[in-house]
């Protein structure tokens, strides 16, 4: 049987989770009658500490409506070279809203304040109007590193220091929280939007909850609206999140403690290199260039022993824990990827 | 007990379809592996007669879908002035793609093809260019009146001798077919997009399927996921459109023959106008003009009695009928709605 | 030799306006350091009672910034369906603006209040937002109709009174000015951007100058600059404006008396119809459709006998008065045009 | 008396150029009857070697316009870090065109084609599509620096075997040409898109050419259209164009010997630090850092000595020969910031 550690996005609702959807009370969202996800969207507002919160379809649309709502034609975003926004939302912030991207360099996904503040343009007529700056909380990319909550606040404020909206794309905001035991109202204090995915860790099948002030969320809607994502009945999928809340926020943890022993398991496996980072939360990242072949040609190896990871450009490999793998299967993985090294470093 | 003509859209999901989306096999949707979303996108694709479908999470992201693929900034695209694309899409095919709104004056959505003609501007470049042209199927706002085969088939033959793309948007096609006996795919047949809708009379909570060309399909996802209209596990979703499939299409001929009842109840009330396509399906449109007041008015006095119909401008009011309430509730809306009217033509 | 009527955009530089413009002290008009083009341009706010203006390469550049400073993305303007705004500016407003107009239905380019205000979208979030409204002043392709200065005041209240933009598309507001002795600025007092283009009948080669309040001109300014329309030495065409406002206001006069002219010239001719607003200021517009010909056709007989106008569509023609044409040349014009019709009506 | 080096922007008409102009002869460009503007667009193509070309306002609509032309919204474009397009567009871009900017971390604006291989995104519907690369010949921020014509082949022929565009910047691609003695159509050649300015170093008040093939340049008239960039008698601003090309060429040689002269006299000033391509053609940058102060600091010093650089972030400070300065100017330039830069080590 596959072990499937491609994503966390790749969650299948569980039993408990089915039936909470099937018994949703349900309504039109569009009118606010929807109370399962009048619930949610209180429910996550009230995690976050921020004001209101709106139900959307994907975390893609929370990063495009917090740009759209807080940026107009002509600005300009700062974010990291491995992000999500940049990499990964199909330009959608320009495509879709005229606004430019500036990707600082980094290593692991985390920018320094310095960066951020050498970012920002002067304003003056001939330049892009620097806007929003977005911190990615755990990156992506990068192998779930967790942004530390002080220089995530001196972001913040040096953000609003210089007229910029400060935002969290915070599709594993919560794999940080258990982390760290920071709360995530600690993490989103002062910024104007944050959101986090329901469909990654947390295994509902679709959808994710953007929250900021009571004027954005209304702003929010608009765009949500236009679109294409303001839904009916939505309360069947609202249902699993709130069921997410409170059955998986330990799963959390669990894929967290996965992600290390695999590390564990790998980390002195011939010709793999592991950023001083690694294993921070759920997500594990490694290069595979020491054994002088392709990431696409590491993750068919793995795939022809039923373990399933995701090459990251030429050189690196991702490994997600999910609720899809449990720790035998983690360890399994760990064979695996250990052996097809052994194997590959012996052919050199 | 309230009784809802507001929109065919408030309906919610029935029991047998609650157990159909808590069965529902799923998968990743954008990796295509989702079998039961797949399986919904071709059963509607064969429906329409066309080639490929894609999963979307609301109507009004099939049409800026079908806008944005095939035409580009600075486009302009034909439609009827009382159409969902002009009124209630908040400008997204400007805002998002570029593209002007050509809205053809109508009494109820309907279109002559010598209008259409008159529309398409001549290629220059100082005019917009004129990309496509929209007919909806059956009209919204207008009294869900049905559009005649053979004018639709002039219009899109017309459309492409000019080099448009002609477009269906079919929110409600499937209650022409129920009414006509024309199937869905003859509809469809030679238009380069068509869709229909799961949230409205079939009952679903989510969702509607865009239809096209491999290639367009293939367009239309890029803009979907760019949109963050990329789902996850969209089986659950997709379970209940395969459901209403199997199930309620009855109920769509039950809902027109409805809407028929309730015309014929009020048919006579003094003060009410019904155009000469009144009752066509499963939308209800009269004026309550000739009572001196305003449809807002006239809609909260039968909201008073616990019926819910929808004021649309200044004078029409529209009902529409929908599993969500059966023959003995169109029975007492309709006595309810004479017995305002009556009481305003007395006061007059 | 030609008689050229078919636009005032035709106007080539008098030899004294050459000189002018050899002699213009220049400088760099990015940094507010041409001398000649802020002489110009605070002239022209004078002249329209505005408090600041800048000066653009084109009247479809002044339009354009218009809607781009006073709208965002996903807003719609009201305009006349003969509006230059609808019909050749390329779609700019939604291409570049993501703006969708509204074009009202008039016979020569002049709504009424009750059409503007049936217009003005209800705030609701499904729907585009009502953000400005424009007036053309004089008609371009509707015979150069004069609007009442009343109609236009009870307009611009009605836009503000809901929120919106009121515009001033004056193009050739200055022939409405001498028309009728009402001064430039009783025109645009109260309106929120207005213009005048030099390249019209003052004939200038190149440029217009867009004006407004002083934060209005800038962030006219920055598109100005983003569209590629800032210049270097621009005293150079601006020193021709300049000689255009002291030497040729006389001229807009001469070109209204000649379109006055030309009308009494054909006014009985057979198969000629012109509405009762014709001859308002310096074009003349005439429907042929009573000859049983297109207004190509009829354009083509006027040209081999060396008198140039313009078809507008399938059965109008536009003739165009300016410094191009004297007296005597209008003279020819009314022969030939009077002569075709003869000869077509012979035929009939 | 001022000594300008702040850019060769700042060129005014020299006499023989004004007399040029006054003897233009002119039509209307947009119905391609201004003959002077037709032969200046000739001319400028076939010194490209391309196949055809538009006179435009501004080097920055030639740049924004090529983008336009050559990408769709969501595309993704690849620039120097250090680029125009990056800096000094207002993010237009994005902005009209919907396109993101990927700018490539340069020293002097030279990037690799390992950097450029490197940025060229493997094609994915998640990802912003790579669609044109653009080269700045010479680097107008980093110093005038000359890119050698084999790397520019090589990104060129790069960009083609992945479907990219590639394009020049030629602002002062007529100052690499006098610098190397490399033709302009050798440069331009196999490239889809190229410019020069003549409103820099060639001194003309307003302008520049856009060429590429005969489809480009009509797509390229589309948008300029659009855009408001369409002139009337542009042939009182082409007749400087031309008078420019023959007259001026031998000017841009000297402003190249008088940025190498300016350089030889501060070369050895205490504290300036130059790039080891400093001097290359008409600009001359250099970082005042090693003084402690600030570009802004040591411009204010300078300009007290009626002599204006420009300072270009914390730390740069350039020059740019022009025809504004001649010999004497630039020795004396050399003298003033040699001066300020003694002075300021003093004060250390």
């Amino acid at each position: 049987m596959m072990i499937d550690l491609f994503s966390d996005t790749q969650t299948r609702p569980t039993p408990g989770m089915r039936e909470a959807m099937a018994r949703a009370e349900v309504g039109d969202e569009q009118s606010g009658s929807d109370p399962t996800t009048n619930a949610l969207c209180e429910r996550v507002a009230a995690l976050l500490g921020l004001e209101d919160g709106v139900f959307m379809p994907s975390g893609t649309m929370c990063n495009l409506v917090s740009i759209l709502v807080q940026t107009r034609a002509g600005d300009e975003i700062i974010v990291d070279d491995q992000s999500h926004i940049y990499n990964t939302e199909a330009a959608g912030a320009a495509a879709i809203g005229g606004v430019s991207v500036r990707a600082l360099p980094t290593r692991v996904g985390l920018y320094t304040l310095a960066q951020a503040e050498g970012a920002i343009r002067v304003p003056q007529r001939t330049a892009p109007r620097s806007a929003l700056i977005s911190i990615e909380q755990t990156t992506s990319f990068s192998g779930g590193t967790v942004w530390d909550l002080g220089t995530m606040r001196a972001i913040r404020d040096l953000a609003h220091a210089h007229g910029l909206k400060a935002h969290i794309d915070g599709a594993r905001l919560l794999n940080a929280v258990v982390a760290t035991g920071i709360p995530a109202d600690a993490y989103a204090a002062g910024f104007d939007s944050a959101w986090i995915d329901l469909s990654k860790g947390l295994g509902c099948p679709v959808g994710a909850v953007l929250c900021g002030s009571r004027d954005f969320v209304t702003e929010a809607w608009r765009w949500k609206y236009r679109l294409g994502g303001a839904l009916r009945q939505s309360g069947v999928l609202a249902a699993a999140g709130l069921y997410a809340l409170d059955h998986h926020m330990d799963q959390l943890a669990e894929d967290n403690a996965n992600a290390r022993r695999l590390h564990a398991a790998i980390a002195d496996a011939p010709g793999l290199a592991f950023d001083e980072t690694a294993g921070q939360s759920n997500i594990l990242c490694f290069s595979v260039a020491g054994l002088g072949v392709t990431a696409s040609a590491f993750a068919a190896a793995c795939l022809a022993e039923e373990v399933r990871v995701r090459a990251i450009g030429e050189e690196m490999i991702r490994a997600t824990a999910s609720l899809e793998v449990d720790r035998a299967g983690i360890a399994r993985a760990g064979e695996v990827i250990r052996a097809v090294a052994d194997d590959l470093a012996a052919r050199r």
